[in-house]
């Protein structure tokens, strides 16, 4: 079929043509780029929320718990796990399946699960591309829950409206290894397994830490709450839920949707310039041959590679006035 | 002190200057390129290994073991822990610490870790600088070892010479979890905790993967070895090294190593140009008030942001015929 007749089987709600579209996009079809172009103008309508946390800290089943809460408000939710650690967990893939069978007895929930499929192109990119395709498609919440805190997974998360940082009593040993760049994309902290050892010394040290930052920044800004949860019983996330919108209302209100939405843009088109532009230059770097000469010169050590990098750029440099 | 003053210092063996200087990339200071293109010449005597593994593979003791037994052989070792989960986990900043104590006492081992910090310019980008910056110290030896199997992960391991994946029994469903990326990256699989139940399950379903992917493969290539360790108890690490070494000395004597430098050199310098061309022409056009346009026309959907993107790269393509 062509991607055209499911980009209107989509907009008609066809959720067979949802996850065709989105296993083209995923895995780089040559039209992928025709159909976000296609889809875009009917994006901007979900509130997307992004969760993060280690291994073990119950992710799965809390957005589990929080889709079923988005649901009794009516609310339709778009699921999106990404896991780049699946190639040796495969928790993933066990889990996934339970969790698709719960979402095919209700209709207002979608799941789907990315893996290192989407690597070679930029799991990031790709994760950009399937949240537009469930927006377009009319959900009203989107979630994408990733595993760890690498350089990925907070580009992942910093694409939603509300990043969620969960932490688990006695993971590791003390909460002085929770980073700047986690810190940074945190609105909310989860305490989930709540009932654990060891929850009112993460509590303390993560209010600490939220104190520590206070001084460093503006006025009317938001203050990350913490909420504990205990995922498996459902404890708490209720009022996770409501903090979670709580936060897209203070974004809205604060105009600070709008910052964040050009902020997101212009973050998103720099990365498609940068893939693009590289693309090109290298196509024809190759085609004239510029670029083994240099490669050979780099390989003998008779040239370094930010040098090589330079020549290569330097005619750009000239004729643009870069 | 300035940089070139501890370069100097580190091409006389000088480990403070060779610890300050990774600090001064990692950080992405100022003269950071100047760095290594000062010690670029050096560069190109280590052999490099990497390994990856999910967390709790016991990766860092099979490490530590590899490193005594490449030691009995009089060769130096420069050990780079890279770990970006981190900032959750915190398990590499304790285990660091022993690690650390256990190097300094024997001026033949250097550690060095690396988690988060480098994140912003790139945690791949900063580890191939840092192996760089040892390969110029002159170890004989350095071994990158990293967490996990998402897209950084398998761009830091590729990187070396010779990339192990490790593996543990009963940690996932089945080696069907194992996917492409990893399978691609292998030269040696470990099957690390090897006195666990399922360990022989493991070794067929690797074997069968690795007969599945033969049929595709040219004449006269590698078959990557299948190698059961303990590594708490150091068995078998001793064959472990026989088959890196084995392999090293495949690389070089079918010109595969030169081919293998060849490639790398492209991706780096394909790398380089990326990023620094995207700084140059996103400057330009924020000057310019182009960039701020478009966004604005994104953000209201007015335009998508692959037509935007193309935009920006119009007058490019024009002037340089890209």
């Amino acid at each position: 079929m062509k991607s055209n007749e499911l980009i209107d089987r989509l907009l008609k709600g066809d959720r067979r043509a949802l996850a065709k579209l989105i296993t083209r996009v995923e895995d780089g079809f040559p039209d992928s780029k025709m159909v976000i172009r296609q889809l875009f103008q009917r994006t901007g309508q979900s509130q997307i929320i992004g969760i993060t946390g280690p291994p073990g800290s119950g992710k799965s089943t809390l957005v589990d718990k929080i889709t079923e809460i988005i649901r009794e408000t009516d609310r339709t939710v778009g699921i999106i796990a990404v896991d780049p650690t699946s190639p040796f967990t495969g928790g993933a893939l066990l889990g996934d399946r339970i969790r698709m069978q719960l979402a095919a007895k209700d209709p207002g929930v979608f799941i789907r699960s990315m893996g290192t499929r989407g690597a070679l192109g930029g799991l990031s990119r790709a994760t950009n591309d399937v949240i537009k395709i469930m927006d377009a498609f009319g959900f009203d919440v989107v979630i994408v829950e990733t595993v760890g805190a690498g350089q990925s997974e907070i580009e992942i998360v910093r694409t939603a409206h509300t990043s969620l940082v969960l932490c688990v009593p006695g993971l590791g040993d003390s909460i002085q290894t929770i980073k700047a760049g986690i810190l940074e994309i945190a609105d909310v902290f989860v305490i989930n397994k709540a009932d654990r050892d060891g929850v009112n010394q993460l509590e303390i040290e993560l209010r600490y830490m939220l104190e520590m930052s206070k001084y460093e920044s503006e006025e009317g800004r938001w203050v990350p709450p913490i909420v504990r949860t205990i995922a498996i019983d459902g404890d708490g996330v209720g009022e996770l839920v409501q903090k979670i919108d709580k936060h897209f209302a203070f974004l809205k209100h604060t105009a600070k949707l709008a910052r964040f939405t050009q902020q997101r843009t212009e973050e998103e088109i720099i990365e498609i310039v940068k893939n693009q532009f590289a693309e090109h230059l290298i196509t024809k770097a190759r085609e004239r041959g510029d670029l083994q000469n240099l490669v050979d010169l780099v390989s003998n050590r008779r040239l370094d590679p930010y040098t090589a990098a330079e020549l290569l750029l330097d005619p750009l440099r000239d004729e643009y006035k870069l």
